[in-house]
């Protein structure tokens, strides 16, 4: 049976999936409960899809002086900026469930200016939210600003680096029109 | 001895590089005469620099119904509106180089607008910079602008992917102030 | 025992409250189980909180040609525009408790364009946005827009009155940081 | 007979006028010459007119640490901000009236960055384009300013008041195309 | 006797003043009642002097499709848009004195868009706008909307010639602080 | 025979050119090889071509405390803001022949921020980007920056003369299609 499209493309999963993918796809029904839609939207081309897999996993998973909570917060702030709806959906459910703070996750989806940030945490989302909306501008001055709070080179490059990859992320969902899968909504409120 | 750091933070690249590394960097100079320096800045760590070019070369370089030139236009066009010196330089020169016309890359870098472009060409640099400084107004009628420009929905995927990317390439290569490699300046003027 | 303050502005509630106020605030804990921290701010001032809540309740309670959750929609995407915190935490669980929809209020808080609405609620919303943006810009075929949609010339004054109002109200609570009730948070999802 | 309109919407004046709200009208003309088209716009309905006045006559006329001249100049100033034509000719009017200098009214309707303020005048008119351009960016180190410049928590309160009620007046106006009395544009010249 | 400045610079008049320009400013006394400030302000040189109103008086008083008032009225639009107080003031009288109608000359200080204009005064205008604030989008059909309401292409020439001289005129009377001359604020009421 | 139009408007060069301009193009000619297509669009018309020649061989050719390649690095950097195609081929051209440096050319076409400048070189592009995006927004503070890095009020004169001077001609530029002469593009890479 052929899987619902989950943006305004017309571009289906491949059937049957690769083994690989189907046992990754496995694994997020069994870890979250379903497999996130973006995942599925990647699934009409296996390159595609572990392509960006490769570079997610490795950004919000893998080692990194920034916590995942922290990854996230900044994932949901880029996001704010660039008003996508999938990604604010679910990397604002990741904060919640990651902070155990609801009212963080909302905070950092409408206005993160009025959240209650650490110094270290208010730096880093300067940054992102500098690199959205005026990354051209960006000196050394701002790379200063971030290890004032404490960070290395290695955690400055990692915050550019998520930053970045959600301003490629929000802009992509956009165009195809992604949609979020329902689940996140009520989840850890 | 120490390769010359290529962006503003303190991260030299693995030495010695892992032999597939090695063995990639040594086909660029072959084919090239340099390494590109994104390539190297992104070698300190060799996770960061597979899912880096596991993305960009299966994107620029792999199947598609866009040609290599085409992607490149995208490229330099996303790369003009954020004014991200990187990015300009070394995908002015492709455009040059693929196109033949020194000119198209010159206008492409200054203002897409007034470039000599067929109707497909303008049709998906449009959208490209709509992706770039207005994503979350992107539309059914948006899309529909391309297919009727002739775009497949695969292709649209791809004219999406590639301005995509650009956003996250120029914002992370603005925010860690990545030199271009002098190379570039002269080439296929 | 004097109430906290929910701005960051010193200027306490009136202690005791004027019994007309007292009623009123009275109401609102039984009706809705908190007294919304807008009134608790207003409520150093009887005159200034009377002239608020005149204004309030006719036009988000009062008999108009827009329903309640129509105008609450204005709400919300006017809010989500200007990125005031406080009136898309309430404002937002109003549209939820009024739809229904839990998904609607996300989808108005994070990006309008791509909710599931009505030709009559788009074309208010764009209106509401055009208003909040750019209303200098504002002509006759913008209420045009309206007409053809079934507005009554009375519709389009509450409309224009509704987008109007949350752009007084999101920036008096930004300017005085007003904090939302606690409550609103996981309501309604 | 019927008044003309006043504003683009199909929307009659009462008639007759409540008693309550004729006498109103009656000292608007002995005191100004003429009842602003803002009141008669309002006149189609005796509660929305009500609310509108309540709120109005409490900012602009009732006891404040902020003058008369001092609300009026942030009126036009945000005004300006918003470019509406209706708030710019009546409230340019009232400046020039209560400060006795056309100039001054004039430099508030063009550029209020060269006009010659106090240090209190500047930043109240600093804060109050902040709030209408960028409301979401106020923090607590804006509202020093003005604590620093000599106002109180309940001045600062109604800064915002009178800064944010333009804003809704401001948008208001040009949604509807309200026109304003000829009467403003030769006088205090 | 010393000239008072009348910009921010310290760059007094030559004096005396070469006969040539010393008629010239007698002239414009004598017409005028004074010598307008952007022409004191250019006499500490005399070549800047001469450059300057070589290209002004072409603009603004040689043969021309557009009528005087009709520059006038771009001059306006376009300094409204920049928010120059000197070109306001000076060709805002300007306006009211060639229209003979002083809320023609008020709106188009305010905002254009609600002022009582002809499809070819509305037409020039939104023109002048577009080079004003984005001029790199300006295409064929732009020039067409000119052609459609009657202008030729020498027209066009001048519509451009004088939107782009207020443009330069604007940021340089703002860039060095240009006081104009008191006269004009009571003028043509 | 006819000369090709080098804007979209239809207006031929006079034919035969009067002798002063037709000596003017041959030294033009002589000096860079061709003649200049700015000069060529002017040639309809020999009084503005005359009024636009005098104004600018006074700013970029005149005596001056800038000196010619500093005035051509701001010609160049407010065409960057302004994204026009003619200014940006010419003058850069100018500056990469001036400075002996391509890549300085280069950095100031796409992002000035990047060029290695010296302190005086920053504070004048500085000024001549604010000029061009916020000019209302220039007040004392701004030209005390230039004084401290060591300008003189008649250098700051000539800055803001310059950043004026191409905030005209790129939208004239744009305005009517200019198209560069191709010479330039190959030009000192």
């Amino acid at each position: 049976m052929t899987k619902p499209l989950v943006t305004a493309l017309n571009l289906p999963q491949m059937d049957p999936l690769p083994p690989e993918t189907q046992r990754y796809f496995d694994i997020c029904v069994e870890k979250l409960g379903f497999v996130p839609n973006v995942l599925q939207s990647y699934a009409h081309n296996v390159d595609k899809l572990n392509a960006f897999t490769g570079m997610y996993n490795d950004l919000m998973l893998g080692n990194s002086g920034l916590s995942k909570l922290e990854r996230e917060m900044i994932a949901v702030v880029v996001s704010s900026h660039n008003k996508c709806f999938y990604c604010l959906v679910s990397h604002g459910a990741a904060v919640r469930q990651l902070s155990g703070k609801p009212e963080l996750g909302e905070a950092l989806v409408m206005n993160y200016r009025v959240a209650d940030l650490s110094a270290r945490e208010r730096a880093m989302l300067d940054f992102a939210v500098k690199m959205t909306e005026a990354s051209a501008k960006i000196e050394e001055p701002d790379r200063q600003l971030l290890r004032d709070a404490g960070l290395s080179d290695a955690d400055i490059w990692d915050v550019a680096a998520v930053a970045a990859f959600y301003n490629m992320s929000n802009r992509f969902s956009s165009a195809v029109a992604m949609e979020p899968n329902a689940e996140y909504h009520s989840a850890f409120r």
